[in-house]
């Protein structure tokens, strides 16, 4: 087959895909997730369900690619901030808070606690941790951060410190959080 | 009956109930969480099986029992540590230094995965919760610890970023993440 049509097809396969995450997670969030079922999704998305079955063997796996998505959109956005202009100290503060919100928003849902089982959650995670270290050792180098203690142990006081956003009341609360982590991490006096 | 009476079969029974828990706590420490069973907790614990049913449903109810009861022996441990002499910045370090080394020492087993579950451990977060958020809010009285945060958003923080200490690797890693999550919540510059 000519390479064009093979690159329409793979467009096209990626439309369905697509299409179906977006249709699944809406439902769920308008149905809740017990009741949503693969023929739901198959006619939100305009397919057939025997289509759909082609793409995805059941609703969790429909689920858990939109959570991978969803996942990886929050850490390109977090990685464009952290490629911006200024310090490490700034350009630190810039990714805790983003990433900060982004947990307060989704935390405790009911969805939010099936699909943090996932193996690609622990891997995003990790990610994240490296991302993270990364920052926290320029910044020691700068002199912006403490370089008393390792980054690699810095960057695990930070996400389990901005954990703490999930129960917090309000996103002014968040950025207090935030506040609070980044005084953690100012060079010793 | 006699008071006396009463108060000898409260004993004994207080006196099997305890050693049932250490029974199991020993056999599921030696042979994993899934092989041990009512028989051998009852012959490990010197009475017969029924007589075990008689304080116990099930292993998983010994095993809340006897997490119940360590956890209550930590916050004892906690309090005392709470109301000795010094500053409340002191007595807050030493506070939060001890338990991140106990979150360092109980954290990933089969066992803690399971018992941290129950609805014992929420409860038991809460009280760490407001007991911390006492201390704090006495620091930020003296001055001893800042007081731009509301000690209930400042205890969110510090019980979160301690949850670290249980995937660290050292004792040393955990008194270091105690430093600098005690620099957080140092009066701001």
């Amino acid at each position: 087959m000519p390479k064009l049509w093979n690159e329409t097809i793979e467009t096209h396969r990626r439309a369905v895909r697509d299409a179906a995450l977006d249709a699944a997670a809406a439902l769920v969030a308008e149905h809740g997730l017990r009741s949503v079922t693969m023929s739901q999704i198959a006619k939100e998305t305009g397919v057939g369900r025997a289509t759909l079955y082609k793409y995805f063997p059941d609703v969790e796996a429909i689920l858990t690619a939109w959570h991978e998505r969803q996942i990886l959109g929050h850490l390109e956005h977090l990685a464009r901030l952290r490629d911006q202009a200024g310090t490490a100290g700034e350009r630190l503060k810039a990714v805790l808070e983003a990433y900060a919100l982004i947990q307060h928003e989704h935390h405790g849902t009911e969805l939010a606690v099936l699909l943090h089982r996932g193996e690609h959650v622990a891997r995003a995670r990790q990610h994240l941790h490296d991302f993270i270290r990364g920052l926290l050792a320029e910044g020691a180098e700068t002199g912006d951060l403490r370089d008393d203690v390792a980054p690699d142990e810095l960057a695990a006081y930070c996400l389990h410190a901005l954990g703490a956003a999930g129960s917090l009341p309000s996103e002014a609360a968040v950025r207090r959080l935030v506040t609070v982590t980044l005084a953690g991490l100012r060079p010793a006096r």
